[in-house]
């Protein structure tokens, strides 16, 4: 592995945060009972809602099943077409549910398809409690002791992106996800449907800016590495992927935001070598997450 | 690097396949003036049309943009939905075809929307020339004396996930890319969107069986490595990936068919850490592609 990277620069003391919330237990929210309801007189929260995470409506095979599996909030009913035959994927939802005891309902396939929100919901929609929020503070410092390994999404607007990334970066071992809490797309049931269960795994912050979030990141002890294609340093010879580390994909248009991209301590290219000049934002969020992966195994 | 893989092993002889078409010569039908028209009395195209490769339909600016750019096929119309700022991809779309002498239409919105096929088509549509469909024998010789590096598709149904694998691909190098021509998505608009530009830069060969078409490739002198999250071996260990390699590919429900994981040289892991089972496709292709392209710097 290469020495390039801030490893040994001006580093910020791990953990070293003043902030209101650096001294809240880690995990807040994560517990099973707390997604059945909010904390009474939260301002915060109202406000929240209407830009809220979102989360509680859930499309398709997977994503149902893996609701139902993880069991870390509160599923209110499953809808289901009629007429279907129920065999592998959908007969685990059946019986998921029933053992759950969550209500199921059986629709005709139009009612069915006109209820759907996504193009191919399979023939499964479940209503649930919304996501629960994450602070920062719990992300940064993740249960079991491992080292925080988090996924940033600086200005990510399409839902599908949104869900195809949260999946890859479940897959990597990803601790937390943070997005922003507008110019960027949220938990609607088409990224729900592309997450394929995994926003039932990967607590998630939503933040009012990514700079600041990054910045904060920073005072709490996590490397902040930006993905840019432009930047000097490949991003396989990130220095930082082994300790706490969060990785920063911007959007597909635009990439990261100018203000993003001077906050990260590093910023590192994933080297193109075809015709086209960029990647969709999902791919470079697999790739960069996996690298992220690769390094940790190794090191 | 590992020494694990075949290196070594009972290799077949690069470039010793006796198919007919061995002789032909590489990089056939990739010129600009070869996709105006089929090669008369080719008795092989009248039934491939049936099943073909598509991409006669394309959506989306960047990808109309890079249809017009790259210039190897006739593009007989573009078609825009009226009303739109011509800045930005539009605007290099419209003089894209001003200088190439293509046929512009614009209709009033509603007219547009009932025209298009994918969801979002951002405002335009080209109608060009099929693809040009490729031999086998010409992606095992690419152009400019590289190693060829394969992209084959087993059983890839869904055409985003197609068009997505298609776009990472070509930005790790990619020299070509192999279908099916049944039970795999070809190249419809989706396809051609979610590939942004791609398919103009991938010389792609669809084939009747991907299970023959791996032997084939064997005999050609490719390595084939198979992407099974069941194999023993992790894809960051390739042995292979530096030389002449086609990577494998198989659907997200089922993974590789039982066929084809046989006929692979090598069967390699991407190791997940999280809770999920499986990746999408496309991410598959892309982490896949990219340690391919890793390789390929460091060796």
């Amino acid at each position: 592995m290469s020495a390039q990277g801030p490893r040994g620069g001006n580093r910020r003391g791990r953990g070293g945060g003043s902030g209101k919330g650096a001294n809240r237990g880690p995990n807040k929210g994560q517990g099973k009972g707390q997604s059945k309801g909010r904390p009474p007189g939260d301002h915060q929260r109202s406000r929240r809602e209407k830009v809220g995470l979102g989360g509680d409506r859930v499309e398709g095979r997977q994503a149902v099943r893996e609701l139902l599996l993880a069991g870390t909030r509160q599923v209110r009913e499953v809808v289901i077409a009629a007429g279907q035959n129920q065999t592998g994927v959908l007969a685990q939802v059946m019986e998921l549910a029933a053992e759950m005891r969550v209500p199921v309902k059986e629709l005709p396939h139009a009612k069915f398809e006109s209820m759907a929100v996504t193009e191919a919901p399979q023939g499964v929609i479940a209503r649930a409690a919304p996501l629960a929020e994450h602070d920062l503070e719990d992300l940064a410092r993740p249960p079991a002791g491992r080292p925080p390994f988090l996924l940033v999404l600086d200005g990510v607007t399409d839902p599908g992106n949104v869900g195809a990334a949260l999946r890859t970066a479940e897959c990597a071992g990803v601790t937390g996800a943070v997005l922003g809490r507008h110019r960027s797309a949220h938990i609607t049931p088409a990224a729900a449907k592309a997450a394929a269960g995994a926003i039932e795994h990967v607590p998630m912050a939503v933040v009012p800016g990514i700079p600041n979030a990054l910045a904060r990141l920073g005072e709490l002890g996590v490397w902040t590495v930006g993905l840019d294609v432009a930047a000097p340093t490949a991003v396989y010879d990130m220095s930082v992927a082994a300790e706490a580390v969060a990785l920063v994909v911007g959007s597909e248009g635009r990439g990261l935001s100018r203000l993003a991209r001077q906050r990260c301590d590093v910023v590192a290219a994933i080297p193109l070598s075809g015709s086209l000049s960029s990647l969709n934002a999902a791919a470079a969020v697999a790739i960069g997450c996996f690298e992220v992966a690769r390094h940790r195994r190794s090191d």
